[in-house]
């Protein structure tokens, strides 16, 4: 039975890039090694690093005196390295989820710590909108995709003070005005590549004002020298994230994915707000994430929600259990995600409402 | 042609790891699913986790007490978190060469820093012996393997305080006393995995002893209480990191591995004192690593280096440059080098001396 799969991250890839990486697991470039047993100096390998660099400003159209990174650690080891190499005295965090308060807890120990807006109290089923950032702060960081509540900033806001963002869960689904920003980093495991690979993008004149020491691992400014290889990077995953972004290019690029998330989210919230055993949990649609697309059974269909769990696993449908915060379903729809999976789901919602 | 592959590290892997890797990339347990796409969350993938804990407790037989973590960043991110976690006033460092020193250089932004001996003086071509740890340190640290220069200590050293050990390159080749030490960490990508995870094995009871904050991240205690999954793990690497433990079982634990190590170097080190060409690098010879053999041309043969090289690799020798602060030539065999390559660089350096 055909899987579609739904999982929030680690997540779907498409699969040229998971046959592509299962045959340089085999053997790398015709060179009778695997990927896994390369030395990462090896001559076959940086340029798989540079090409990665080199799409990644192509894509997202970085500006100038940037730097693109491919790190270790994950977003949440992120959360301390952006205050570590950022904050000198106070930062703004808006508060859109748990990832954003994970961030905001993180800066908390390196200076003050300014929460502009939060949705908290509504389970951040919205994205706050009227607030100002201090003007003195030293960043407003933003985490872009709510993964967990289905909640995007689908436009790069306008600050009076530079931009730091979280985009870990909706990276290279849309056009990104890079200038506004002095950092934007993620885990790579939702539309880039599997997990184990961190990317940044930093402006390289924003590194080095801070007056406190940083651990060497932790400041950037050792990754922009050493060109992602201070130490060994994780080589496979870099690999893999360099297939999905010749893919991406090969789709269209970020304009294209934009268009293809918008057509998969709009199929897929126009059902939930028909089907009448459904309804979406985030309270303004202008906040509604073309990632992850939260739903719940209304009311009267409340006790159905595990037989549509079943029914819709029966169906081949994977990963759509709706965070535990939130309860009902979630279906995540990056980059790599066809639209016949979403029309699949659609199918079952429509089936499952027939028999009820 | 055979390719044999001596690199450093990332370094070889044993085959089926390699192919049973590639197959969980075009289909993990029959999910339908590729393991790069997956949730860490999976139920499929915790008895993953579960499995190689269970194999690194039971084949270095640590004791009841300790955690086994599968982290990112490297043991580079290792340098700063052991101080960072164990660090309250002063540390010693057994300074054996350049991973060493660079481990030191972390600590000493933490506390005071004892060097109780160093062998830079002589490019680190011998492991001091002679040395006294004051008794009044807060830990140990050694680097067990010394990948540049080969040299390696072949038993756990005797210390009046608990020790820490970056075992990166020698991890699974000898049995260790893990009672000795509170930490022992390493970059998988020799003797277990592709690059992307880190292994750390803490005694639980020595971790929250200092006083200083500690960002989530960077605290063990965090990935304790989070069997490695407090966020998104490199689910690949840990994967392949299993099917490598499950060939060190099946091929006979630690102590087989020990034995076979000591057999390939002995091998090699024989030819090199035997050929009148070549000579070893390690002034000691007792310092002589199992894992990285380097040695050098001859002064009388020193403008054949080039033409060895040409030789070595046109006979599907991979790796074998010598790291440029030692030069010559350096022969990694790890655990999953079979005793053939060995032999072939052996016959490689037999021919030569027959060809001058």
């Amino acid at each position: 039975m055909k899987k579609h799969n739904f999982n929030a991250g680690p997540s779907i890839l498409p699969r040229e890039v998971i046959e592509k990486t299962a045959q340089a697991v085999l053997d790398f470039n015709g060179s009778g090694l695997s990927i896994m047993e390369i030395s990462h100096r090896a001559k076959d390998f940086q340029p798989v690093v540079d090409e990665a660099v080199a799409l990644f400003k192509e894509l997202l159209n970085i500006p100038e005196g940037y730097s693109v990174l491919f790190l270790g650690g994950g977003a949440s080891l992120e959360f301390c390295m952006i205050p570590f190499n950022f904050l000198e005295k106070k930062a703004a965090y808006l508060n859109t989820g748990v990832w954003a308060k994970k961030a905001m807890k993180e800066a908390k120990a390196f200076g003050e710590v300014v929460e502009v807006a939060s949705s908290a109290e509504a389970t951040y089923t919205y994205i706050p909108k009227d607030y100002t950032v201090p003007a003195d702060a030293d960043y407003f960081h933003v985490t872009t995709n709510n993964t967990i509540y289905g909640t995007e900033l689908h436009e790069d806001l306008d600050s009076p003070v530079p931009m730091i963002a979280d985009m870990s869960s909706d990276i290279f689904s849309r056009p990104i005005d890079v200038s506004k920003y002095i950092c934007i980093y993620g885990g790579a495991q939702k539309n880039l590549a599997p997990a184990g690979v961190t990317f940044v993008i930093v402006k390289n004149d924003a590194v080095g004002k801070v007056s406190r020491y940083i651990p060497t691992m932790l400041n950037y400014q050792t990754h922009i020298d050493g060109g992602s290889m201070f130490n060994t990077p994780p080589v496979l995953p870099i690999y893999a994230a360099l297939q999905t972004l010749r893919w991406i290019k090969a789709n269209g690029g970020v304009a294209e994915m934009q268009k293809r998330a918008k057509e998969k989210a709009d199929m897929l919230y126009a059902e939930i707000d028909r089907n009448k055993m459904f309804r979406g949990t985030v309270t303004d649609k202008a906040d509604r994430s073309y990632m992850n697309i939260c739903f719940v059974m209304n009311d009267e269909y409340k006790e159905l929600e595990a037989d549509f769990m079943k029914f819709a696993t029966e169906r081949g449908m994977v990963g759509i259990k709706g965070h535990r915060s939130v309860g009902g379903f979630r279906a995540s729809c990056y980059n790599a995600m066809p639209k016949e999976s979403v029309q699949a789901l659609i199918d079952c919602m429509q089936e499952f409402e027939k028999l009820h």
